[in-house]
């Protein structure tokens, strides 16, 4: 029996409050080995606060030495094993920009890129064309049709663009038309089951037609497609959990992740000030709250210490205004961590503390990767920070007499 | 590969000893935040010296945040995955009240209730008759025959009896005919698959039969019926340990567990007195001994602090009787905790320490939920134990070459 079932076995009604504060790329590296990390650097009464009076440990959010995508960082914090639900290419690239993507469709990353007269690549990223001209690019291509399935293009950034495929009986097991060279032709949309070959046959239509349409570009007269993908059948965290759940981020990825688990996703601004804003008006509405702050990855990633130091202190600094609403549990987290040394998600553990009734204290008094190392929750796998967070917030009935 | 079956094939045969002191609920939480547990208030010098020359650590029942009843806590410590190994309401009323159930048999918890003229429920528990006039109930009850199958009945306590159905080819899926309303009729059982069909006639007859018995009752004049379910199909543990296992339990529930898991089942009297005088009397005899206390999680339920710190120094005045029988292994834990704040079982990691020959001692000089954080066993899922405990009592071979 997989943890989601159990969970939704056991769980209990209640009323309590539950709020996931996600630093993306919390943990991280001291700039010198022996040094301090980003988050021991920075100043954060708030949070040490809140590891004094709650109970704190290190999540590994995939296994130990994985390296997790956001994708797989955010299903472990939400309960899910990132394991055994995977989120395709296609699919996570529609998430990034927020498409509405529906059970039934089949996604996948499509590439603008420059052919030769004997239609061969020339160029795999069509002389990286700005996001304006990608628009443009894409503008074009809206026009073309394919009988027998329903068409949404939509860019992503540069070269890159997203194509769903909607309709009844469609199938994504099929390889990459990306030949990922130069001097060749592009694949053919190769179905690699038979419930997949209708959705193949779409696929170079589709592509057929893109070049028609763009054959008076100059460089982006062709597109290939990668990462055919299908929204991952998961159970939405109400029905798992049976809380109303409420995403609160910025970044659109992370509102498709969200949308992904059946969070309702509000509009929460542009800013932790927004969002916190957000969740003082909503918060009689819901029961879970995911807070997404993107930044500590943001700067983590231009391997800027410095501005990794402050985006932990600007979180620190609205903590209190959260605390001030009384959450039965509040966790305070990241999907992964992102060291600024290495400028790029890593595997190291995670910082994690969790705040609220009946924690078992542990003597960690300051919120950092060495004292979480000490803390009462240990070294676990994130997801099974939601079962831990319906513990404490009462929603867990016992398992077995 | 399970750990069970792991183990089968490398255990090798030895002549040493292995302990199981079980302080049922031991782990605890402080009455205020930042506070002492009950066993870090507790007096315990026997215990803190075994910690001191031992390895320490906190053992999860089953999964983090997820609290188990006493079933699934029992069988972790056994070695059994508790995830695995579901045991039914029904066998575990049966168990607890120490009914010597068959691997054939098919078990379920019966309620007496009351019902009106119109035969619609008006009272789900009767009017809780005393624990004297269930006896009284249960007697007439006991006169229903139902050909085809043989029927035990058994009182459990106020309205609550277990009732068993021994026959050939019996099966227990089974809907419950508790309908957990009043202003409606008692369910029909329904079977759930075609194997279980013949088994709901039984028990659908048992329930009109038992009407007609009860008919002048003026409270309990009917039955409901939940939990039907058999006896788990589980190795015993000599069978996968090759150990001959001894029982040393006071409560009839613990006697029942050990009993599912082929333990032979001691008279040890009802105090831990008693219980050490059964072990010494019958240390040639055993391989590995069973050591249920069960006033810590009693005190714990019952919100009494004070009492429960008492409890565990009773538990510590009796270990150097234990250890002066010179067992190879001895392991102190509980099969889960029971903070007396909470007045109910809790998903807190359990302190746990093991103490014999080729431990790697850890710096831990006193055992407590705190100390044991730090502890060399690290918080491992309590299913391990049984592994370690075979490890160190010389008892397993190496996993390949």
């Amino acid at each position: 029996m997989k943890p989601p079932d159990l969970i939704q076995e056991l769980r209990d009604p209640n009323t309590t409050k539950i709020v996931f504060l996600v630093a993306d790329g919390l943990g991280g590296l001291p700039l010198t080995p022996g040094g301090l990390t980003e988050l021991e650097t920075a100043r954060t009464p708030n949070l040490d606060d809140l590891a004094r009076e709650g109970v704190s440990g290190l999540s590994i959010p995939v296994l130990p030495g994985i390296t997790p995508g956001s994708g797989p960082g955010h299903l472990a914090l939400f309960g899910y094993d990132p394991l055994e639900h995977r989120i395709g290419r296609g699919v996570l690239e529609a998430l990034g920009i927020n498409f509405p993507l529906e059970r039934r469709d089949v996604a996948a990353r499509g590439n603008f890129c420059t052919l030769d007269a004997e239609g061969k690549i020339k160029d795999r990223r069509a002389g990286r064309p700005s996001d304006e001209r990608n628009r443009e690019i894409c503008q074009k291509l809206k026009s073309v049709r394919v009988p027998g399935v329903e068409l949404f293009i939509e860019p992503v950034s540069e070269h890159r663009f997203v194509v769903v495929f909607r309709g009844e009986g469609l199938s994504a097991n099929i390889e990459d038309t990306d030949p990922q060279a130069v001097g060749v032709a592009p694949l053919p949309a190769v179905a690699r089951d038979e419930d997949s070959r209708r959705t193949a046959e779409f696929a170079d239509r589709f592509v057929a037609e893109a070049r028609r349409v763009l054959h008076a570009e100059p460089d982006a007269n062709g597109v290939t497609l990668r990462g055919f993908a299908r929204y991952p059948n998961i159970a939405t965290m109400q029905e798992v959990y049976g809380l109303r759940c409420a995403c609160l981020a910025v970044y659109p990825m992370y509102k498709g992740l969200a949308r992904l688990v059946g969070m309702d996703i509000l509009d929460a601004g542009h800013s932790l000030d927004e969002q916190v804003e957000t969740l003082e008006r909503v918060w009689d509405q819901y029961d879970f709250f995911f807070i997404h702050f993107k930044y500590t990855d943001k700067t983590g990633e231009d391997g800027d210490f410095a501005a990794k130091v402050r985006r932990i202190e600007e979180l620190d600094g609205i903590v209190p205004r959260i605390t001030r609403l009384k959450p039965d549990v509040l966790i305070v987290t990241g999907d992964h961590s992102t060291p600024s040394v290495m400028r790029s998600h890593s595997w190291h553990p995670v910082p994690t503390l969790l705040w609220g009734r009946n924690v078992r204290t542990d003597g960690v008094s300051e919120f950092s990767e060495k004292t979480c190392l000490q803390g009462g929750l240990g070294q676990f796998e994130a997801k099974y920070l939601m079962t831990l967070a319906m513990a404490h917030a009462g929603r867990l009935g016992k398992y077995g007499a």
